[in-house]
């Protein structure tokens, strides 16, 4: 819910975040009647902001939800309601969600919501920005939100569909890379074989998939075929 | 960084979220001159925006950086990169921020990041939005990136200065409220001691805290007095 918008570029973005994240439902309480205007008939307005609903005032737009939760960035005032941080605020409004309708509600661009407004909600809630910097953007601020909502933590890395070379391809890549060293005056021969334990070492550092390592493999072969042909004894 | 963005408002934007959430470096490649010098001239424009570099190419701009990340809605292209959504996404950066500096690039409004540039990146992020919209504006997207990468996942609930009201004090109200009941006629006299047990059990479900258990109680013995002036036995 929006109190009060005065920037139609804000309540476009706010509608834009509810959809890219699945929140359905926009209120606007008391918007100024222009900016609302204008961001409906904005190109691109979203199914959202068409279906938008407008109420006279907080206790109206509220009266259906079980928890009503303000958004503040205010720190320092002194507040009469528990405060915290999104992090936590998200997760207590998520188990909520369960078995209630919560209202989640933004203030005026300029002054954030007033205690009036305040004394509809259960608890308020702050993003954690830079005490240096603590004000965001409106539609901003509907976005961090939203997606702290629907955010997963126990998301698992997305699996690689690609594999990992196996050390018998990493071998013949070392051996050939070193062939290549050797023919082109890289190697000291007395360090020879403290040179062979560098590259093999160095190879597996890489991280070569198989698909690389096949390539790689490649282009070594193609490499060491020309420097051998250019007149070493086996050319 | 910002490849080519076109619209001052999405510069400004990304500007703002940087400073709300302590990312001092902006870098802006091949951004369309007009949108630049629009965004600089904004009133209100931050420091930040003052001190934007530019670069002709990607290239140029990540050259600095250990690990270079693109962001990108499309989920169904033929990616040739590794894609994790943002909450793993943002863990894998975070790492990689104490020992290195990292690029996090966002793409024109309209098309994204194109082949060639993603191919500067090492891998590949995505915002978890809806399938059914997954596009999001791009001063949204980064203030969402952002705010992930400073996102505290270990943080407490912010305890509450208030002290819940004691059991000596809840049962003072229920006393106080049965004894308004009572004498209200609320209460049927043949049911009076289930009465008693379902007030305090009522009582106790509201969580007072101290302060509220004890102006409840004042306003009940308020209403108690005037209900026995009234005409009880006792007025």
């Amino acid at each position: 819910m929006l109190v009060a918008p005065r920037n139609p570029l804000n309540i476009g973005a706010a509608a834009r975040a509810m959809s890219n994240f699945g929140c359905p439902h926009l209120r606007l309480v008391n918007p100024y009647k222009i900016a609302f205007r204008e961001a409906r008939s904005a190109v691109g307005a979203s199914r959202l902001l068409a279906t938008a609903t407008e109420y006279p005032g907080v206790r109206e737009a509220v009266a259906d939800c079980s928890l009503v939760v303000g958004t503040t960035a205010v720190r320092h005032r002194e507040l009469q309601h528990p405060l915290q941080r999104l992090e936590i605020g998200a997760r207590l409004i998520r188990k909520k969600l369960a078995s209630a309708d919560v209202g989640l509600l933004f203030g005026p661009e300029k002054t954030g919501l007033s205690n009036e407004d305040l004394s509809h909600c259960h608890w308020l809630m702050r993003i954690p920005t830079r005490p240096e910097h603590i004000s965001m953007n409106l539609g901003q601020a509907v976005a961090v939100c939203l997606y702290e909502l629907i955010r997963d933590a126990k998301i698992k890395p997305e699996r690689s569909t690609t594999r990992l070379a196996a050390s018998a391809a990493l071998d013949r890549i070392s051996d050939s890379l070193f062939d290549a060293l050797q023919i082109s005056g890289y190697v000291n021969p007395k360090l020879a074989a403290t040179a062979t334990l560098k590259v093999r070492r160095m190879v597996r550092r890489l991280d070569l998939t198989d698909e690389d390592a096949e390539t790689f493999l490649g282009m070594l072969r193609q490499i060491l075929w020309k420097l051998r042909s250019k007149g070493g004894p086996e050319s």
